[in-house]
């Protein structure tokens, strides 16, 4: 069982976390009233007069429409990435089930995450993205959802739906022939991509290897058996995984196997494939000698308390992801020992953040025209966004670039690309320099386009009398 | 039965027919390509640096998520509409199964058309607008896909679905307890609102009154099922209405009353409260002594001819609405005794055309966030637009105004708005003052939007060596 006692934050420590939550919150409250929406959708082709409107609408328009319906009825979809938006265009769906920490809020409260997401997507990525908050909520329903609203775009990018249902809805649509779009579960591969480029540096670091290391992912959710997964393709054996969830150690004998088996697959798998020395108990038994902690479980600190990081082999390196407060606050773990300490948050090193990777992944996919993206797509982007940290100089502080390296996105859109053709999983061939100078315009067209749109008032200065971040 | 034998075109007539349509088609093309896609979507809000992700994003945006929710649980949508797009975003939403004049085509070969619809939204309404082709094409599937969507949106434009089952889509999408938004179907209510704005102003200048003319409608889809309804709510009585299908004129004896009945019960409904004279037979029967012809059947000259135009009464009124072929060339009505001749083309006088409706109609409707757009709405819009077209001066070739009166979206925004909230079904009130400023600012700013991405290159310069239109 995961120790339910805990050391407590100094009453000044919690007054400091406080006071930094606040600030945020009152801006974010204040500005997005004053801003009402942060996204809006606005011509791309010149309008130089209503007479253009016979080009992009009636009768002009018709010409287009029936080369489409052409290629179609030849079982191809290039017309439509050719005289449309659809090439560059991802639909963020979600039920609103498992919003951030806030949980099962609904469709219409998830809003302003999904439009925070699009807002991201074009601006560190280039891809128009679209929030589409459903009422859909069952899981049968959400992939007929997803499935009813392909046409349009050229991905999908599912976010905060809560699981296990979020597994079913991701495999059966990456499964489903009728799919023509590549799916993607930002909570589960996304963060197991950027989890995957941490651990990448951390082991160069240390001078450990992916198929030696023990790894102990504690939580069991969508992001750890995404992280469980991706890691494992990537050389970390299974048989050297111990994943704990909220009963503790997963293992063949656990009281609710019959449950496990039935109703959560991807645990049964890992308590059966993994924890070959058939580990029982919690944290304190299955992280004794381990090199490596993932922690994606619940956020309030000592879930991995000291003693934890004391009973881990040399050297060890600890992912503590839980948002907003992480499972151990990074100077305990360093204090305890840890080589390497990573979280989720902007405020201290080495950010696991997923807006390291979707922004990039999802521009090399819609520039090949991929139909999927395959785990070893993301791989490849795991590796592109730990050669740029590797480039910048490593050290344990800095084993994943920050945001402010823009060349990460463009590295990773040509990496993930070029696997995509390799893999044969693309409908168009590019040139590794066609899809650098492609992510690199995009991408920098988007900065210098809310820049001019701020110069020039359409996006307007905030009220004066705000404090500023 | 409406004849079949009508009067070719002269040679020249189809070679500058074809040469007309031609250069727009020729030029869509290429232009389509070289803009791949015509609308893009964009932050809105303000962006200095990646430190205000904290506000848009994790962990700020949490309170505005926790306060909808809130808001939510009390039954209430109003802090949806005040921390996000919804209060701004429309969906339109197609299957592609009667796609302009191509018929069905097909969600994806339809995205050009709704990315057209989306342009001229944003363009002369300030409303941000999505296409959202669908893969469900079955009545039922359509209503719940509609359902599913509707979070993220303020309004629902349905576009370019097949009769009869855009009648059943549109009537339970409408009549639903479950869907919060309005739902409008442009192919019916779009195009019966512009044309009432029509026959209000015709009826002005040949000096007949609205519940004494009988009227002749030729064909029974969805634009002219449409049509007299809204016609019959702004004063034509039913009873001196005559509606044609493909078989000739409905009345209460046809062969096939069986399946009028229980198929087409709008077909049906006219068949027995309309036609009190009995009619029987085709045109040439029908619309003897008619004072009003509206068509809008199918694309070929001569479904009416000079003969049925002079049977009518005394300044006929004709509205030949078959796109891109009007059921009689204007010259011919005209020369046929015609008072006064609209089409559906933007190179004759009096063009019917839907865009001067949709995007000031949804202006209002968003600005009062109603969640139904009534037909009284509709109707107010009319007026509106017939004003407008009076104000300039009413003359037999300027019965409704052109795309170039911007002054038209702002006054049916606020005519529709000030309808609304009469009706009790506006979620908030405004004064007129200020819905004539807010669609005053949002349409301007929409203009000079795309001039500044123009001069600005963000939106290129066409390609030098294509022909102006």
């Amino acid at each position: 069982m995961v120790d339910e006692e805990y050391p407590l934050l100094t009453d000044k420590q919690v007054e400091e976390l406080k006071k930094k939550a606040e600030l945020p919150a009152k801006l974010a409250v204040a500005l997005h009233k004053f801003y009402q929406g942060k996204i809006e959708v606005i011509p791309k082709c010149k309008i130089e007069g209503l007479k253009d409107f016979a080009i992009w609408y009636t009768p002009g328009v018709a010409k287009p429409c029936k080369l489409i319906q052409e290629d179609m009825q030849k079982g191809s979809l290039n017309a439509a990435y050719e005289y449309t938006n659809k090439w560059n265009t991802v639909a963020v769906v979600s039920d609103g089930s498992r919003v951030l920490g806030l949980g099962n809020i609904g469709p219409e409260a998830g809003l302003p995450v999904m439009e925070g997401k699009a807002l991201i997507f074009k601006y560190l990525g280039g891809v128009d993205a679209f929030p589409v908050c459903t009422n859909a909520h069952e899981p049968e329903d959400i992939i007929q959802f997803v499935k009813w609203l392909q046409p349009s775009f050229g991905g999908i990018n599912l976010e905060d739906i809560s699981h296990p249902k979020c597994f079913e809805v991701l495999d059966k649509l990456r499964e489903d022939k009728d799919v023509k779009i590549p799916v993607w579960h930002d909570d589960q591969q996304g963060t197991a991509a950027i989890t995957l480029a941490g651990l990448i540096n951390a082991l160069k670091i240390v001078g450990k290897k992916m198929d030696e290391i023990k790894v102990v992912l504690l939580g069991a959710g969508a992001a750890n058996i995404a992280i469980a997964r991706l890691i494992s393709k990537a050389g970390v054996k299974v048989e050297n995984m111990i994943l704990l969830d909220s009963k503790g150690v997963l293992h063949p004998n656990r009281e609710d196997r019959f449950l496990l088996k039935e109703k959560y697959p991807q645990k049964w798998y890992y308590a059966t494939h993994g924890n070959k020395e058939g580990v029982t108990g919690g944290l304190s038994e299955a992280i004794k000698g381990a090199d490596v902690i993932i922690a994606c479980s619940q956020p309030k600190p000592g879930m991995i308390k000291k003693e934890h990081i004391k009973s881990m082999a040399e050297n060890p390196i600890v992912f503590a992801l839980a948002n907003p407060i992480p499972e151990i606050w990074p100077w305990e773990a360093l204090e305890a020992g840890a080589a390497i300490v990573a979280t989720g948050r902007s405020d201290f090193d080495n950010q696991i953040n997923n807006s390291l990777g979707f922004p990039g992944i999802f521009r090399g996919t819609l520039d090949v025209r991929a139909y999927t993206i395959t785990d070893e797509m993301a791989m490849a982007a795991a590796y592109a966004i730990a050669e740029v940290a590797e480039e910048a100089g490593l050290h344990p502080d800095r084993i994943v670039p920050t945001m402010e390296d823009r060349e990460v996105y463009i590295k990773e859109a040509v990496a993930v690309g070029v696997k995509a053709m390799s893999q044969g999983v693309a409908r168009i061939k590019r040139t590794k320099d066609e899809l650098y100078e492609m992510a690199y315009r995009l991408i920098n067209r988007s900065c210098s386009l809310v820049r001019n749109l701020m110069e020039n008032k359409f996006i307007p200065p905030p009220p004066a009398d705000l404090p500023q971040l």
